[in-house]
């Protein structure tokens, strides 16, 4: 019964050792390692330290938390929906012209034109016609071959030379005849400065279930219904004259009616949820979106082309074609929201923490080599250990000194009291 | 011959002087700086050093790696098209009504509008007749003389009072005549809950070339052409029931088709390219996009008017003005796409590995304000050093000793201590 | 008269310790705290170090700066505006074709369809006819009762079985008669390949108020109306022939004018506005938007219908069915500009500066473990202190060595040395 007893005792000794290890690898793991300071007590130095402190800790409460509001989480993902609507009266060709005639696409979507000027070829058919553009003009069938079949000014070449009117003739084509003069000037629809546009722009911030309108619980129904829009007291009136846009925009009017071109309507939402809900209100700005439009001589202004169809009895088709020019208004909407959260919140004061130790960066290139005393500093803040010779046997007692000196410094040896107060 | 071998030796000093300054400055370079730290064996602080050591590395590994996958680059620039197609035949003042009829605009693209209820006011031509508005109400001219050349409800007025029916007289107005009605009910097209909306979405990462459509590979084509969308079995149905849409968005259908409005179908596709292709899928969502039109009494819901044209044969224009209200739908889509890539992978690697450290900034508060012998600890964690007297005698001395200090750790010498004391 | 003198006396003490106090508190507060570091003379680690330092530096300067352009500050917002014109001519149906009959929406928006196919049903009134479709063939009112009042392929189906034509009878319908035939074979109108597309696009960085065209001001007037847009010479060219366009996004243009489909024209600008203002300029590229139609066999391309109204002198209405193939265009800008500002000039220098500490974390690793001499090194980096027996007698010594061991530390006293050896 002796090896059972003496397997125990190995066993013990082996579950001894196991947990002796197991014991100091935990007393090792649960230990706390910081850096060695070195405390420079200098008036200098403690100033421009504590100052370098002071600025980044006013960057980040001034500019981070204050002014970007690094402590919300923020949406910008702004969902929105804009309806317009478009109210006025014009007279064109003594004719009165209402939404349904001067508003194309005619959905109240955010972009729609409002056109100005009218040029209106009636009564069009396919055939055959004389070309109405200048360089078509011609005196004989030979000037026209080269348009033979190929595509010209409003349809394709038939090679003839035709009489334009009394005074010229003009080669022949084959479309929709008569061809379109678009040189003649005509007067834009001036009436177009009084017109009102009406903006409907609901907008929600998906992350925070948020909903809001350009309609100000604020203000009240009647208000909306008879205001106008301006710079100073209705600024959240949804009503917007276009001559008013324009001048926002720091547009001419007659020059634009003439011309045509884009106008920008910006809604912009920026809402700080933290504060009241009403202090969530939209800001609207204005501006010229062609502005390329001003500057180049090609292409100025905005115009395009469509048809009306109609049948006669015996079932010909014939068109009015209409050259269009007009206004084109973007209703552009952009907008964030910001809330509080624990996350940012945290993550950036962290951020804040761990930057204001970016200082020392600065200070220590100071400390060491601009201060009096810099010497003294490096003595004091570096302390040298040399791979030289580690294998030599130089290095071999210098390791064993060393490991007496830890060993001093671990046990913390009476002796060395001793030794030295004896 | 002296001078030049004399120059040689005086040459060579300089050389070997230089290599030397050179030599020092390189052993200078190429060291390496690392703090001195206090290695603290305390339970206490050890612990919660590992612990807040271990909530870092959790928030990284967690949240930042596995939830916001800091590890792979991400394309946010998604490119879509979006095709739509409405079927279903609605029955209207006794017509049935198409697509044709009842879909503005007809190009299919992501923004289109259901006409719910028409308005119509048929034959008008340019003449003169009385506004059809209560407020123009009149029993003498002298009433409408303030609307004279003005614009008013459908026109400019004339001045003039006339009889508008057997029971009243309203201002005469000039313009498209008669005047529109639109204060008569009528009721919506109630088919318009059966229609359906087909959605053929593509879109396309360009930072991976990654194309998808919503037609998913892993679904029939004859499932596609029968399928009806449902938000538990038919997920990835790309058809839609209006009825369906409307309820989704928590809406009440019957009023919606009365006043109008505008409904968002969001397309979400959000991408984990490491995964199967397959898992790369559209999600849908729906929501009524202007959700002020449900709190507020101006302008409820959405309407817009457009007109037919048409000739007499006589060449006179006349016209067919509608009124339509309508539910807007708004395909919206989003998405983003991630893959894993080295760049981002590394450095938050590296900003993980160094936000370890930033545990230190609270345990060392704890350590040395908290603890039971912290000031044992901050003896041990701070060193002194004080600028005071830096040019005075005793600083001299001070500053000789820090200097043989220094000597000493350098040379390290068993020797030094002889030679320095004996 | 003593006691005043007294509490004098008293009030100065206790002024003089206040002072003394508040001194003391300011002196502690302004000093500087910086790390105590070990410099190690080694080539291997001193080699490692600067070249783990020149990758950090080296990584900040290229991609940061140079490539990232992190000292500036950089606008993404970008107001863009779009306005395109077509130009060609086309036959079908043995009509000329011009931009009003093929292109809607007509207003020259960013996303215009030029339709290259027309399957068009003339004359349609309401009323009764045989539905067009194959599977509603019938040969007895009873193969069509289960079609009775409900929608089928172009009405409402009446339960009766009617003449389609000779061969064949089909169930009947009420709706627009004659039903559309959708399934005869036409040819696109192959003129649109040399159609082209005018794109004229403005764009604005509001941050810097600055605002460009694609008409650069480098090319001349007369150039941009007669160039056309190619990958090699004209790469600023306004002017884009659709069969160019069509090609560029690798596409064939006969396949896609047969069945429709959707092309993106992307118009990129990036620019550093710290550079010359003509650097600034659009990059093109070209996209199949709708991928997917080419992938699967289900609903493949792009097609829509439409009708144009009439009205007969007896006031009835009928009208012309288009169903209209198109290629569909999305012009989409993208784009941002960056400027230099001292912000982000310097936090990112400052994070580049705090970055090159990073290595240390690295050569910390391999100093400690894999470099020869490795435990000479930790026991100059790491002094230990423990908390055990805090308040035990031999921690009560050990504290009181400390503190004069911290005296002698400062005091750097020559009778240590002294105590030790003799």
């Amino acid at each position: 019964m002796k090896r059972p007893e003496n397997k125990d005792s190995s066993r013990g000794f082996l579950k001894r050792t196991l947990l002796a290890i197991m014991w100091s690898f935990i007393t090792n793991f649960f230990t706390y390692e910081t850096t060695k300071s070195v405390v420079v007590k200098s008036w200098t130095i403690g100033i421009i330290n504590r100052v370098v402190q002071l600025l980044i800790i006013t960057y980040f409460i001034g500019w981070v938390f204050l002014h970007e509001k690094a402590y919300q989480v923020r949406d910008t993902a702004i969902e929105s929906s804009v309806m317009t609507k478009v109210k006025g009266f014009g007279i064109y060709n003594n004719r009165v012209m209402d939404v349904a005639d001067y508003v194309t696409p005619q959905e109240g979507a955010s972009v729609f034109c409002i056109i100005t000027k009218f040029i209106t070829t009636e009564n069009q058919v396919q055939g055959y016609c004389p070309e109405s553009e200048m360089k078509f003009r011609c005196t004989h069938d030979n000037n026209c071959t080269k348009y033979l079949d190929k595509a010209g000014g409003y349809g394709f070449g038939t090679g003839r030379c035709v009489r334009f009117d009394d005074s010229m003739k003009t080669c022949e084509m084959r479309g929709w005849c008569p061809a379109e003069i678009d040189y003649i000037k005509t007067e834009p629809m001036m009436e177009v400065e009084n017109f009102t546009i009406f903006i409907k722009n609901s907008i929600r911030f998906p992350l925070f279930s948020f909903t809001k309108g350009n309609f100000l619980p604020t203000i009240t129904d009647s208000y909306i219904k008879s205001c106008n829009y301006d710079h100073e007291n209705n600024t959240y009136c949804p009503i917007f004259k276009v001559g008013d846009v324009v001048r926002y925009a720091e547009q001419n009017f007659t020059k634009l009616a003439l011309k045509g071109g884009v106008i920008g309507i910006k809604i912009s939402w920026m809402c700080d949820l933290d504060r009241d809900e009403n202090e969530c209100s939209p800001s609207y700005s204005f501006t010229r979106l062609d502005a390329m439009s001003q500057k180049n001589a090609v292409s100025p202004g905005y115009n395009f082309r469509f048809a009306k169809y109609y049948k006669m009895d015996n079932g010909t088709d014939y068109r009015t074609l209409v050259k269009a020019y007009a206004i084109r208004f973007d209703v552009l909407v952009y907008g964030n929201a910001g809330k509080f959260n624990m996350i940012p919140t945290l993550i950036n004061m962290v951020a804040a923490f761990t930057s204001v130790g970016v200082g020392t960066v600065l200070c220590d290139i100071i400390l060491l080599n601009f201060l009096k005393g810099a010497e003294q500093y490096k003595a004091k803040k570096f302390e040298e250990v040399s791979d030289k010779g580690v294998d030599s046997p130089t290095n071999r007692l210098y390791r064993s000194q060393l490991y007496r000196h830890e060993e001093k410094q671990s046990s913390d040896s009476g002796a060395f009291s001793l030794g030295q107060y004896s």
